[in-house]
């Protein structure tokens, strides 16, 4: 029972049987039980680890929850701990905390280790220089695999830095990468121009790291060369560190996915507060836009007292309009972010939308046409199936488009969520109902308009 | 101009030009260019590519591009290609042909990789063990890094798979994992133990592939090991074949989101007919369950009919109803799928989002009273803002909870998605609302009654 719940264990200060929990996972689970808990439970469950233990959990943890740890721990074993992150998990954290913390938290660092943390606090937030390793060794084409051997033996330090190296001419200008494992597997003598690869991936230090982490991946890297302008490699930034940058970009995603704004810490140590300010803007600004759907049934406010039974499907047709345009909305959003359509691709976009709408709302309208018919009579078997025809056009067409649109403006097409998308096209949504519904009821229509009038 | 876009040179026949692209373009351009055409162009295409590239641009492409693409190509030329995929590729790729096709690939295997590619086979689909590469070479702990490197020396092959090396005992049982460039950066003489992690990460073969991935990144592994019941190495799952099995399963995510089944292929290459079948079934689904709103609107049709204005609130309400329910559901969703929370974390998740759907709620329901009241009275202010408060919270409430309780029966969390819950918090919020109006217009609507009944 207790060997799934760390986070229970230190709540019920059950101290001895935490500590052999802790002794008895590995510091995967460890630090998710960890991120799970309030601060100060936090700060009590990391003291049961022992030191080598405390730096691997201590690694794995979010910027966010090692700030809060700090608070709670003694100088020198924090010291410790920000002396054995590599550079870009040591900028995520000095980007977390106070600017007095992030001065003497560098106070301990060698000199070696705060040139190069410096060094990448120079670059903007979100770029590749931020997360990339200064690079330390280059290996040049001519070097046989003794000498590139020699050249790494007793290096030492963080040494899954050099699992792919690059290759660089005489100015470090790069001319290709090769693995680490290449290296030592191939025949005594072998040089390194023989086996490196000569594909020159690389990106600039102030290039997008989401770009970079994403061509690391596509291009299946261990890591990727990143460059100034003149084509020298200054660092690389390792497969860890994209897989990190890939999955922070995908939450985001996700979150706006469901109209709300990234939280920037995990769910359970956001506080209530921050929670609601994450969905409030959101929810607000879709509340309003949603007033264009009262407009709309203002407008045809005396058709709907003539015939109630109009009322009834409105929330019904609302979302379906809504559901088929999150469909192509989200299939877009997926697609522009793992680069398999461009804004180029727009017109091919909206001409596969349209068709893919159409076929969907035929499907829908010979399911609806006969209950709705059985059940309220032919002419509202003809307004619901032709609303339906018409809406998921519309809808899958305005979907898959505007996340093009947004990206071809530079803004995140992922703002174009399902909520967003369900909005915007309620309102027309509606305003298709409503002339259908004129146009085939306009006998009952025209007899209650002239009654009225008499 | 044409710099941009191999797809348009290639359908505009300018082959020179076309060629001149694909040299100047590294691979995963090329790749990406090759996913987004039709696969008569994509034959092409590749032929333009001279061998080397073409290995490289082959190996990048997804199973379903690189099936479409063996048709159009020669037998040996195939079998040149398939030789030189890593087993774990191999197998996707067997698994997309027809079984005659897969038979004639695997004909040009040799009998080493043959059996490497049948081991994987004998596995199921999304399994650890369909995704590794069987362990060929495996270290002791008292092997030196002179004797590590000379077991290595000459090995050659598809080396990136020794980046990180099980350590195991006699028996093969896996005692740890040292990552290729320790060895290399110690000092000479030093001792595999003396370097290793001893922190015992691995998953079995018959274990979910993207349990598996996850763990790996969140280790920060550069290969994961994957052992038998004895816990004997069989193999190691690479970094690269991790974040394939992510993206894979984000873009799963990513598309349930919207409400469609995933689609298998990218977007572009999938037909209009496919792409409308992956949207089907939910559409259907949610437009019968939506077709619970029409019973509760049905069942309020004498207090819509005497209160017409009820009816331009209905879009409105149920959109923020369906948008504070998503909200909650994607970020728990997300919470759940980076494993951020547990089942047994549900009386937290509901006491949460209750509150911040009740905050949520307050927010709205500040704006909407006086704009409500303004326009249309203050009983409808009154009942507007009431229902906002309560929809929010009900709506957080209930898609906070949902994904967690279909984790817990192990069902996909992501099927909560934006569309199901808002189509699911709609009948509810409806009747939340009109029980409200009744209450609030009670004299009004006894009047119509009694007339009525007079």
């Amino acid at each position: 029972m207790y060997n799934n719940d760390l986070v229970r264990l230190v709540r019920d200060n059950a101290t001895d049987q935490a500590r052999t929990w802790v002794r008895g996972n590995h510091a995967v689970r460890v630090a998710e039980e960890l991120a799970r808990m309030d601060p100060s439970d936090r700060a009590v469950a990391f003291r049961l680890l022992d030191k080598d233990k405390a730096m691997s959990v201590f690694e794995l943890l979010d910027a966010e929850h090692q700030r809060t740890l700090i608070d709670g721990l003694r100088d020198e074993r924090v010291h410790e701990l920000f002396a054995a992150m590599s550079p870009a998990d040591r900028v995520r954290l000095l980007d977390e905390v106070p600017a007095k913390v992030a001065t003497r938290l560098q106070h301990g660092l060698s000199d070696t280790e705060r040139e190069a943390t410096a060094e990448l606090l120079g670059y903007w937030p979100r770029t590749a220089g931020r997360v990339m390793i200064p690079a330390a060794v280059t290996l040049a084409p001519g070097q046989t695999r003794e000498q590139a051997l020699d050249r790494l033996g007793g290096l030492g330090g963080r040494s899954e830095d050099y699992s792919l190296l690059p290759v660089t001419d005489d100015e470090r200008r790069l001319v290709g990468v090769v693995w680490l494992s290449d290296i030592v597997t191939s025949e005594a003598g072998t040089r390194v121009e023989a086996i490196m690869s000569t594909e020159k991936y690389s990106v600039a230090a102030g290039d997008d790291q989401e770009s970079a982490a994403r061509l690391l991946q596509e291009a299946d890297l261990l890591a990727l060369p990143v460059v100034d302008a003149e084509q020298r490699v200054i660092g690389m930034i390792p497969v860890d560190m994209a897989m990190e940058v890939l999955e922070e970009e995908v939450t985001r995603d996700a979150l706006r996915a469901g109209g709300a704004e990234p939280l920037g810490v995990s769910y359970l140590s956001a506080t209530v507060f921050r929670l609601a300010r994450t969905r409030a803007v959101w929810l607000l600004a879709l509340i309003l836009a949603a007033v264009m759907t009262v407009n709309v049934l203002e407008y045809f406010e005396d058709t709907l007292a003539t015939v109630v039974t109009l009322a009834l499907f409105i929330p019904l047709l609302v979302d379906t309009g809504g559901n088929a345009g999150s469909q192509a909305a989200s299939a877009m959003i997926r697609a522009l972010a793992v680069n398999e359509v461009r804004v180029s691709d727009l017109p091919r976009v909206l001409w596969r939308e349209a068709r893919v709408g159409l076929l969907l709302g035929l499907l829908l309208a010979a399911v609806g046409f006969p209950v709705a018919s059985f059940f309220y009579g032919v002419d509202i078997g003809i307004i619901i199936s032709l609303t339906l025809v018409l809406i998921c056009l519309w809808a899958s067409a305005v979907g898959g488009v505007l996340p093009l649109i947004a990206h071809k403006l530079r803004i995140d097409p992922a703002v174009f969520s399902a909520p967003v998308v369900t909005t915007l096209v309620d309102a027309t949504g509606l305003i298709i109902y409503f002339v259908i519904a004129s146009f085939v009821l306009s006998d009952q229509l025209d007899v209650v308009t002239a009654l009225a009038g008499g």
